[in-house]
């Protein structure tokens, strides 16, 4: 797929394994006439239709190697359906924040409760307090009932009104608690281990025949969830980190032989440290994840600072947090998990603003290394314009597609459109930086840096 | 072609034209190794193949019902070639920069200095002074050699280094004055009047049987070149506008009724009021060229506003420049054309500001009018990050084009990736918002507005 | 008074007129213990006592030529009183906002709000809608009770929630509204001509026989107050306008012999403009009502303005809307006045952006003006930090004056210091630059211009 | 002295210290007529006499008790002097910036460098490297010619431009430096530390009975330098402290129970502190060094946590580094000195981070500390708009002070002007908040905190 600009999606959809569309089961007996046209008073609003398709691979060699045209993988545009599956009048919705804080949540759940409400009159919304913990309801955190009137400001302020936590809770209870509360519509929005568990949800909900739709909205500020070239609060989220990467600039400048190291979010992809080091345009040095760096002596991300302090007087690093992990030496207890399950990270951060140190003092350089590790400050902005509009979008189109009955869905973005992205195809693996791509390319032309560490 | 996300491209394109790649005549001959791999030591780089092509169509509905694949309409995906026409040794390269601020020049600019100098190796580069009138020897002008020193932090102001002016020159002058300076590649940025502009230096140069590459950067601030769904600068200007809005309301909320207006940029295409509305969220009626309105006293503007006054007391309008230019009588002398050929528009924000102070003074409601033109605080803003990130992109690829020996070609995007696009096709009309398409529909959810005005 | 700093304040104060502090009439026998310190659990406050009084002329020399130090000039020191006039648990309070829009409103009104409620213990609180005109009770403006919850997060918010409106209202209307509302303490944010009013409405309330006190918060985005050496807001304002002569900067370099000319508030006083060229550094010439200025066509206006084109092919300019009133040939009609009273100004921005034009093409040189007009996105924005540290000290010590019996007062700032000025005092003259002080000398060293034009 | 605003300044000065003006040696066979009025064009300008000086109390009370006004302590005002020292055609400048980045050096070299070049017409000004490590021949650091050029953007990045390093330098070695390069004045930048470095090289400069000027220019982000209400950079400081403080609180709402802590400059002094917290509005608990604090179980902090945890669902801490110290257990190893020979500090951010969680989870309240220390976010930042003009006006009086022959001098502020402040006095202590003072004051109403923990 050599067309594509989206790096490291693409590989992970196996030979067996299409989009498939999945909606709750008994949905044709049940279809509505959507509102949503009445309501925005919009007689020229177009639905759109269920041959509306996105191939997953729009090069034109793929086109002519492909005898059967018609069975060519391809995702639901998203959208407006004219049949909706839900009654609006009383059906109740529930909404559900996860894990760690990303730029844009508020503006998402705004959107949730905006489009719900004007597009389709919805009047029931609830929002659940400090994810997955406020559905299990011996945790007794009371939801909050949400209103265009109560989400009106939300969104200039980073963070979520609902709270937020990490880590999964007992799938029964929560489903219990679903059927409690008479929800017919959840909207899901976090990570992957979060859609995971919505996908544990969804199958309980159909193990038990109910008729409830698990809608998800991925969040990743990594960007690492597959099938959606842009997570929301990605470019808010880069967009600080260039004002981090400055300090450290500014910082690496202000001594002799100065470095300057951030370490950014990026667990096992490096879209955010290359996107903020392209942005940032001042960074010399990048390290991810992906491209594998040697920190032996002799190796040549050395010789490349060697070179750059000797230009430039100074130097400014950035890291994702997951990369060279092993180079860090282990110590006498293996790292367990976080409560999201995610295994938990040696420090690249600290290591290696000490292992700098120590490299250039064996060769007699005293540098100096100011380390920044700028976390909170970058997940906690507002959304920039470009997200508040992205985020928006969204929600509007994950309420499109819960409306008309679609379960175990998240919205995902192919080739620049919305899609319905099955759940099972968006938690199967992750996006990560093509070493070879254009992406790596952009950055190693940015920085001056060898495109393989050796 | 409902699977589209880009409003009013696809209507351009004819069915006898279809995309068509243009390159110097006798390519053939002369094509060389590139250097890009072995300047930036990346032996990994992945060159862009002659058949790498984005279909123009990518709806399944679109490949169904198509019989002949290899004709369907594609665009030639940008990015680095392996052979290349001109050699970098000796090549002399000028940029220019034409028509009115747009965020991002700088970054442009600078870009293409970065990858013609670090990618290939290329050493003779002038920018041109102040537009097309720069390229007319007898004005006297100097051109500035270009070097990566010289731009190193040109991107952190708005607006360009190399000064630009408005209006044609005499292609003939210019194009000896390209001859007298051996000049190889020409790389022009600007609007559609620019890129008409360089398609006839293209022919002239042709008819003269010369090897000189024209190549453009498309600037819109309005954002409505085809065939590219987001021109440089545009999300630096519409967040920009952002905070403009947000004075209009705080005006707005600071007097009895009080109605804030904002006109923006937008000749003829609304994206820049629609996005600008989106993304700020406090907007009550966004008004563009392509959606008809009348302003007529029983007309649904005054409607709808009278309910947002009497519902908050106070109310924002966003206006594209080019809007309702038929409701603004005519006076005694006609409008003439700018110096880009342009016709003058009508100012539809002072109409406004007083039609909307006579219409409810003559319903008895004093309603106060805060009027605001902020183009030049838009247009002079730095490139956002992701601006940034983009422009750099955009610059690579205009690099490679040209390198390649590729002509009258433009950068474009389709589908999320950076295409080659004939100068032809892109001048050939413009992007329009689609009254009845998701964008228009996103802006009527936003502000509660009706679709169609009556 | 060689030795302030304060230009303009000091030559008000004619010879018989010292500050006299002014007080309700009986005061003498309500006072009450204040309650700050218990509200607050401070047992270590320290009150300010009646002696503590800050001198008017603090340099050496004003102490040695005086024989009776006693009798010295000098202003009360703001701050909480250990006995109090009202009685918080009954006293009914107003707030009311009045004239154009300034940075801070909000944060003033925040401030007296919270003071009142958790200093004092007040528990009634009236807003005014839209200025006086909200106190005229046949305007049927309700007034807004407010709480330190309605008041919260009003200060993220530039304007003011109250809204605002120009111009007198009758003063017996207004003083009849204050008793029907049982007001006992009126505060008064706003300009000269607000506090003009403030005096008569307490020269009514004095008439009557009423315990009403007015306390002024002088409000003037000119910083033209005299015995204030910054008006709140003032910070905020010149900070904003820095972006804005970045834009004319920006759009000057632009052009070939590009002008940029932005025009600042300041009818009377160039402070704004003056520190703005300041703050900004990118300035060629400032030009304010204090220094007159010939546009005649020899004048040294144009010979510095010709040599900065010569020098840097571009010139930034910034003209206080009141200077060079008299080069303006009057129209036929002369300016009346606005509602506030003040003589309506003839436009010199868009006068000197055409007579710039005329003077230069007259010489062969075709320069290109760009002039912007930023007064709404300068007066909208929300208080910066510093302005938002200033609001609340100042509401405080608002606070402070009236619950201890103060009338006809304002906060003023004199020395670094929050004291009690005489309303009087304060609308007896205004503050203006000092063409042979600090101030433009700091001007012209850093724009380059003369000191004097001739 | 009651009158004063300035918190912790005037309890420094003993009985028999008064302020001494210290001048070169045999000053007065030397005077030349300053060309600061020529240069200018400026015939207006207006020197400032030896007369012209600042009462160091200006209380109505402290005149009154005084028998013998002459004898008042008072300080020099800053300011041209009609008489200067040196020869500005031949005299050579040195500049040094030393210590922690703080935001306006670059703007205080700048203003020094265009004041020489333009008030006064110097030629040879020298940037020495690196702090006084610059200033050591054998080290090697080629000083930088400063010439308006060079510094004409500089102040639009934070940091310096010159590099800075921390501790002090052999006096002999620095002044034979002084020597060899011609220098007549040495204009330092930097804290307490480097400010006694200085008086050390004056003290030998006259043992040499050379003629060299060492003029002061105060650096402390603590804002904690005598006799200067406010030292450069601090609003920028405490601007960008109110953005790290809004993480915090995003984060501490997006937990149950969240707690964002904040640890701010300060070791000694709580000012940044403060006055972040004041113009945040966001904070709950403010600790300083100047206010002893239990954090013993029973203590009032937890008290007033668990109050406002109850009420809000979260909670935002500032701590200043300093605070608290006696609080934290000793570590086995006594902390030792940095380089600037300041004692290390213990750190109360991580120490009260896990001391919160464990409190709370002793009571079965399970607390999210979110733990934020911003201080290269804080130092780095270009200087804001009020900071700009305030480097400008201090770089200006600090040339003025060196070219008229003043030594042993840094530039002060006091009562709102610039006035000369002996180098003795300005290292002798250093100012602190004043725990029954108005800012503490001001700061527990703005929290709701006690005045003091118990």
């Amino acid at each position: 797929m050599s067309a594509s600009a989206d790096d490291g999606a693409e590989a992970l959809l196996g030979a067996p394994l299409t989009p498939r569309d999945v909606a709750i089961k008994d949905l044709g007996r049940a279809l509505l006439p959507s509102p949503v046209a009445r309501h925005l008073g919009d007689s020229a609003l177009r639905y759109v239709g269920a041959a509306d398709k996105v191939l997953l691979d729009d090069a034109v060699s793929a086109i002519r190697s492909d005898a059967d045209a018609g069975e060519r993988a391809a995702f639901e545009l998203a959208g407006p359906r004219d049949r909706i599956f839900f009654d609006p009048r009383t059906v109740r919705v529930g909404i559900v924040t996860c894990g760690g804080l990303c730029p844009g949540l508020n503006n998402v759940v705004r959107g949730l409760v905006l489009e719900l409400s004007y597009g389709y009159g919805v009047r029931h919304i609830l929002g659940f307090r400090f994810g997955y913990e406020g559905l299990i309801a011996r945790h007794g955190h009371v939801p909050v009932p949400l209103t265009p009137e109560v989400v009106a400001h939300i969104h200039h302020d980073g963070g979520t009104m609902l709270g937020s936590s990490r880590g999964e809770q007992d799938t029964g209870e929560v489903v219990d608690n679903l059927e409690a509360n008479g929800i017919g519509i959840l909207f899901v929005i976090g990570g992957d281990g979060t859609l995971r568990g919505a996908l544990r949800l969804a199958a309980e909900v159909e193990r038990r025949g109910l008729k409830i739709s698990v809608v998800g909205i991925p969040k990743t500020i990594d960007n690492d969830i597959p099938f959606i070239d842009r997570s929301f609060g990605f470019v808010s989220a880069y967009s600080a980190a260039v004002d981090v990467i400055r300090s450290a600039r500014v910082e690496a400048t202000g001594a002799k032989d100065g470095i300057g190291l951030v370490k950014l979010m990026g667990r096992h992809s490096g879209f955010l440290a290359c996107q903020a080091a392209l942005a940032s345009t001042e960074v010399d040095l990048v390290m991810i994840p992906e491209v594998p760096v040697s920190l032996a002596d002799a190796s040549s991300v050395y010789t490349h600072l060697s070179k750059i302090l000797d230009r430039k007087g100074h130097a400014v690093i950035v890291v994702a947090e997951g990369a060279a992990q092993e180079q860090i030496g282990s110590p006498a207890g293996v790292p367990g998990t976080d409560k999201s399950g995610n295994a938990k990270l040696k420090d690249i951060g600290t290591f290696l603003r000490d292992r700098l140190g120590e490299h250039f003092a064996g060769r007699g350089r005293e540098v100096t290394v100011k380390y920044i590790d700028p976390s909170y400050a970058i997940r906690s902005v507002p959304a920039c314009p470009s997200d508040s509009i992205y985020c928006w979008n969204m929600a509007r189109n994950a309420v499109h597609a819960a409306m008309a009955g679609n379960t175990e869905t998240i919205i995902g973005r192919w080739h620049g459109r919305f899609v319905h992205v099955p759940m099972q195809l968006a938690t199967r693996g992750r996006r990560q930086v093509d070493p070879s791509g254009d992406l790596w390319s952009s950055v190693i032309e940015s920085t001056g840096q060898p495109r393989i560490f050796a």
